[in-house]
């Protein structure tokens, strides 16, 4: 075999091993050192190949996409600067325990760090935020050569989609000539055998029985429990925790992306006011817990955390089979290395009998009923950024897909987005909450979906206009509610409000864009909703078009603050503190 | 002092350090955490903020306004993906030695690593890519912490631009609450000295005579030598390296990014039609040198490369006071750790005499200046993306500066930017040659530029669109000549274009952009040119008005090259070889 031969036979066994393995998406940017990756993916009939110029936007809409379809997702680029753009996608990935494969096209040994064109020292460049990096052999076709980047690929899945799931790093260099031989006799089948290579099975993280005694010995006394649920939850382990929650007759505390404020889950024990009602002045002493379980990542509320942090319950565990000691609040007693949905179902076997509604249990959902009451009023004599949230928690319909956008957003959906009985999958970049990558993240997750609202502030949709392409070029499908208030909307509720002299320049950053050029360049419609009745009907158009859609609400960045304090102030004053004492 | 107070004298002696050391520019994007650090430095009347609020452009704008001012330029953001963002623009710094003062806002201790929102593991961010990392302190207000912050930002400076200049990374955790105190008494100036803490003096690696004796006798014989000039040769240095050249009588082959095609140096032996007459069959013989020195980054030219690597010369020094190995040829025979100006001035004292003009040199100027009256008259013909450039060099006013795209558009300047005597400063990112970022780097020199034009292709202005911001918030003149040949044009150049099944699909990539929507969202102004009048007409007025401005000329990919090589098959029939034979 001649060079061209064996380069063919060694990368083709490496992508028809991740084909075989369920990596049936690849995100891909345009480049010449990857030219034999790129075109054999192209070539295999189980792999879709989609196209992304940007390295930053590709990251994230693999990330997105990887998200939606719950599995693993590669991205090929080519050597140099192209894969260091990809850093702040797998930055989200390592954080939100997202499985992407990241194969890097390099130059050959000779061509390392002796100043040859667009060639930068690509070993472990993502340093700590990539599980697993290798840097694999120059292309062979000899049969341990064919043997070993199978392993490599079959290697790259696993540690990839295994606890925590997260980012692999495969660098691989190439030497020219690099244009692969398409018609290569047994292209697919070189050394094959007939399934993968290798095939892997995962352990879950168990606790001992005498732990499980233990835990259960600390809890089954205690009425005043709360359960805590965030981002990353698995899925398969939701309906146990509702379960466990019942069972113990423990409020669930449900982040928006615990996904448990949607569908089936939305009921019973669901509280979703809190953030709103724990600002209520002498409310937290009435409502501390005992004994907090916690699954998942850290909720969005700030105004939880620090009312963890101010009354200390005499036990928090922290239930992560990754054991990420995820615990900004220092005040965890408990770090439970356990998969999630082994500790549900396992812990009442150690409480005894089922525990009835009581006292405690029915104290929170009447204060989440009364609360959510007066905020639906609320909600609907004003218009401001959180009435769109409530808007959007009516139109979308079932089985649709809302990507947030970080900053104000998500905190808006955390407050406004009240449980509903539609299944509805709620997502965000909460691993490390930038306003990066977002549109590109949402166009990822509605490869998935039907139908996907972004919802999304000014800045953020800024940042990664570039993402908006990928709807052009691929037709997808995608309604952009953006809110644009000219600006960096949070600060104005931050102490930093208070500096005049710097405070525009530095946070408020009005940037006085005019998007509808934003849309016709990406070759969207533009629309501007001034009142609810305008989102309806630009949302339930957008919906039955399809493609791109940018819906503009022009918001007031100070105006939106005095109507966040008003109806919190007034929320405030509905609730009777004697009702829920003692 | 309270929390405050100390924060704010902290950061305030930090910030003021950089000041006094010279770092006047900071690009700033908003954030959070960063607040202390760009209050402070938005404070300080020896700082100018540049406000640029994606931390990618930002990154790149900072690159390029460090390049055309030639000192340190700081870099100011929050926590989490928004220093991921930097990457891109650090890798380019570090490759193309540049130096950046990165400065990230980072969580206090107990927020790190226990998911905490928007905390990212920021140790070491940059793996081997930042020069110096340090992770600070948290601010105290103490002599001993006073002293220690400044000398760190003294420390920074002096690392950033001490050979190799690079980027240094400067993490500093910062506990709530971050708003500083602006009236704090003595703000600036506590427990401080008259002048910066340290000074600091750089040595010039110098080669001890008697390596400047072996090197001189092995050159001193030796009529058939060529100096090879690359991008990175610092300014101060190009005088005595023209001297050297005169002195020994070699020809200069002069990159476009050395500068020496331009001004005072753009005379005598500089040669800068290589790259299309080493094109000729059969030349390459007739012109093999057995002496190279190379001064600066590894030339552009390809064909440069491979002529280097055929023609094996009996020596080949790489002068580098960095060291840093420059040769992808694996040709070299000595690397010279050695200042180059005081190599350069000091070689001929063991040369003996300066020699005379000789056939050698005579043959490379003359070869040279046929072939270029040969390509004169073919781009006075036609109309292609390298008329563009030839315009370009006819157009640009003496002292403005044009930088340069990757990809196609440096790969043109490199075959069509013949030397002038105006001095127009030549920049592109030749560190890894990446299409991104570019637009942002353009800006960022268009700060020290009365007149700034940059040659961009279609994908490489669309991959920093985002940069434009900058030049609406800021009023910055630019003038962006946009190749739109809608894709990937290099590729059309290489083998993967016969792969009729994928080539439009995964290289040729259109996008189908209409960028004068970007031109309508960022105020600039957008037009066409399609015949050289109307791009001079065009240029002319975007010099007169100032502003941003985007000359768009559309060309076609296959026809590009088509014209490509019927000029280079023209200029090879000029070039008679018995006229060249020794």
């Amino acid at each position: 075999m001649d060079h061209t031969d064996q380069l063919t036979a060694y990368v083709a066994a490496f992508v028809d091993e991740l084909a075989k393995l369920g990596v049936n998406h690849v995100v891909v940017s345009p480049g010449s050192r990857s030219t034999p990756i790129a075109m054999l993916m192209s070539e295999h009939e189980k792999i879709k190949v989609h196209l992304n110029i940007d390295e930053r936007s590709a990251g994230f809409f693999a990330l997105g996409m990887a998200k939606a379809k719950n599995q693993p997702v590669a991205l090929v680029c080519t050597s140099g600067t192209a894969a260091a753009n990809y850093f702040p996608a797998v930055v989200e990935a390592h954080h939100s325990r997202v499985p992407l494969l990241v194969i890097t096209a390099d130059r050959p040994h000779e061509l390392r760090e002796v100043g040859a064109p667009q060639a930068i020292n690509q070993q472990y460049l993502f340093s700590h935020y990539a599980k697993w990096f290798v840097d694999t052999a120059l292309p062979e076709a000899a049969e341990e050569a064919i043997r070993y980047i199978r392993t490599v690929a079959g290697r790259a899945v696993s540690v990839s989609a295994g606890a925590p799931k997260g980012p692999v790093h495969i660098n691989m260099p190439l030497r020219e000539p690099i244009v692969p031989n398409l018609s290569l006799e047994n292209l697919w089948s070189l050394h094959e055998r007939d399934n993968s290579y290798v095939s892997f099975n995962k352990g879950n993280p168990m606790l001992s029985s005498q732990a499980f005694a233990h835990i259960g010995q600390f809890i089954k006394d205690e009425t005043k429990g709360l359960i805590i649920c965030g981002d990353q939850l698995k899925g398969e382990d939701k309906q146990a925790i509702v379960e466990l929650a019942n069972y113990l007759q423990f409020p669930i505390i449900a982040d928006p992306l615990s996904q448990m404020r949607s569908g089936d889950h939305a009921k019973n024990l669901v509280i979703d006011t809190y953030d709103s009602f724990l600002k209520k002045e002498g409310i937290q002493p009435l409502l501390k817990p005992e004994v907090v379980i916690r699954f998942g990542a850290m909720p969005v509320s700030k105004g939880l955390t620090l009312f963890l942090k101010a009354y200390e319950p005499k036990a928090v565990f922290v239930v992560d089979e990754s054991n990420g000691w995820r615990d900004p609040t220092l005040r965890s007693t408990h770090m439970i290395q356990c998969n999630e949905g082994l500790f549900a179902r396992e812990l009442p076997k150690y409480i005894g009998s089922k525990k009835s509604s009581n006292s405690w249990s029915e104290k929170w959902i009447e204060l989440n009923k009364q609360v959510k009451d007066s905020l639906k009023i609320n909600l609907q004599d004003k218009w401001f950024e959180g009435s769109i949230v409530q808007e959007l928690s009516k139109l979308l319909p079932a089985n649709s897909a809302l990507f947030i956008g970080n900053s104000m957003p998500i905190r808006d959906v955390d407050s406004f987005f009240f449980a509903t009985d539609k299944p509805i999958h709620l997502f965000a970049n909460r691993g490390a909450n930038g306003i990066d990558g977002v549109v590109s993240s949402a166009l990822g997750v509605s490869t998935e979906y039907e139908h996907t609202v972004l919802l999304i502030g000014d800045l953020s949709f800024y940042h990664d206009l570039n993402g908006l392409l990928a709807a052009k070029m691929h037709n997808l499908n995608l309604t952009v509610v953006l809110i644009n208030n000219d600006g960096g909307g949070i600060f104005s509720f931050l102490p930093q409000s208070k500096e005049e002299k710097h405070f525009e320049f530095l946070f408020g950053t009005p940037t006085g864009l005019q998007f509808e050029h934003a849309a016709k360049l990406y070759e969207g419609t533009f629309s501007r909703a001034y009142t609810a009745d305008e989102l309806h009907c630009a949302l339930k158009a957008s919906f039955k078009e399809g493609g791109l859609h940018i819906i503009e609400v022009p918001t007031a960045r100070k105006e939106n603050v005095e109507i966040h304090r008003e109806i919190w102030s007034d929320v405030s004053q509905v609730i009777n503190l004697s009702e829920f004492e003692e």
